[in-house]
């Protein structure tokens, strides 16, 4: 088992079973050294956050759906590299969060899978991010997020 | 002529006239052996299609909206790399959907860019897609989409 | 100093200090040749340009909101790669606005930040770019804007 799914099975988490794309397309793509991941959110086959921050969905709440999302991204990177051992650096999340207008703190939400990839590969980790608000997200999850890995052969 | 305009001429469809950008800057920028382009809607010189998802636009024109998109997209890749058979593979998209806080089957209106690009260009066109809904695109076009190919010399 | 740091001075311009970002990550990341930033607003240690387009906030505004968000895009990169005359080429932005949902204008709000750009680099300054409508930024600023330049090394 690769270091990275080890550590991941030490901190009580575990990545999910697939969820197939909803049209057609890809759950990510691999082009040169760069892996640019397909939007997803926190939901599995048999569970789901959903949620509107600022209306009905706490701060603890947006956190691990995020975290969650996080888990649904790297089984989707899994998927295209085969061993998640292989991500040299994270370059970039897009968190988008299902929010009332009057909520901007997106930040807090979208830490949830920030800290969880700094966990996961320390310095290698930490990457440039952008959070929004939106009205709605695809099955209604909290937060959607899309990413960009820098990986090695 | 290229294989790929054949193929969409074969479709009975074709590329649309350039619009020029609203602002300073370009249609798209080739850096390496990928271009980002710039996101733009389904209107033409002499059409658009506008409306709300959820509110006065079905899922048909949604979709056709799309597929107008990714023309007018591939269109001003064209202006880049000169010939559209120089596409190795779409790497992602990225579609905004004009939408109201109720609806959120994005995919299904994006797939008529996805449905196209995978028409033309086969296993190479499908790519990582993000969708989400949005209050306003410019120009109120139902969609708005952005993109990333993976281009040869 | 660098050559576009004293254009940036003749034009009565300067690079504001870094603001830390709010969460577990970083202002920008360099993998290859590609910087891809975080989204960032407007504001400074000490002042912003918050407001809503189509509401309480002028077109001049948000133009000057977009500018001041270029020169703190300007002031991340630079802290990433240590001279701001390392830039080729931008590649791309990413324009949040906040906004009514009335109001689609994001072109004359988001060219602030792509004026200064080719002002400051030329042909090399022009770039792809995507806007959108957000009812919310990160600390109510007018925009919030990503960017991918190209560099040397």
């Amino acid at each position: 088992m690769s270091l990275i799914e080890n550590k991941l099975n030490t901190m009580g988490l575990s990545l999910p079973e697939h969820v197939a794309p909803a049209g057609s397309y890809l759950v990510g793509y691999q082009t040169g050294n760069l892996v640019f991941t397909s939007a997803v959110g926190p939901r599995t086959n048999d569970s789901n956050i959903t949620g509107v921050m600022g209306l009905d969905c706490s701060i603890d709440d947006g956190y691990e759906a995020a975290q969650r999302t996080c888990l649904r991204i790297l089984s989707n990177v899994k998927s295209i590299i085969g061993d998640l051992d292989k991500i040299t650096h994270v370059v970039k999340i897009f968190g988008m969060v299902q929010a009332t207008t009057d909520f901007n703190e997106y930040a807090r939400v979208v830490n949830g899978c920030s800290d969880l990839l700094v966990e996961l590969y320390g310095e290698n980790g930490k990457h440039a991010r952008s959070s929004m608000g939106v009205a709605r997200n695809p099955f209604d999850g909290v937060v959607s997020i899309d990413a960009i890995f820098e990986v090695t052969d």
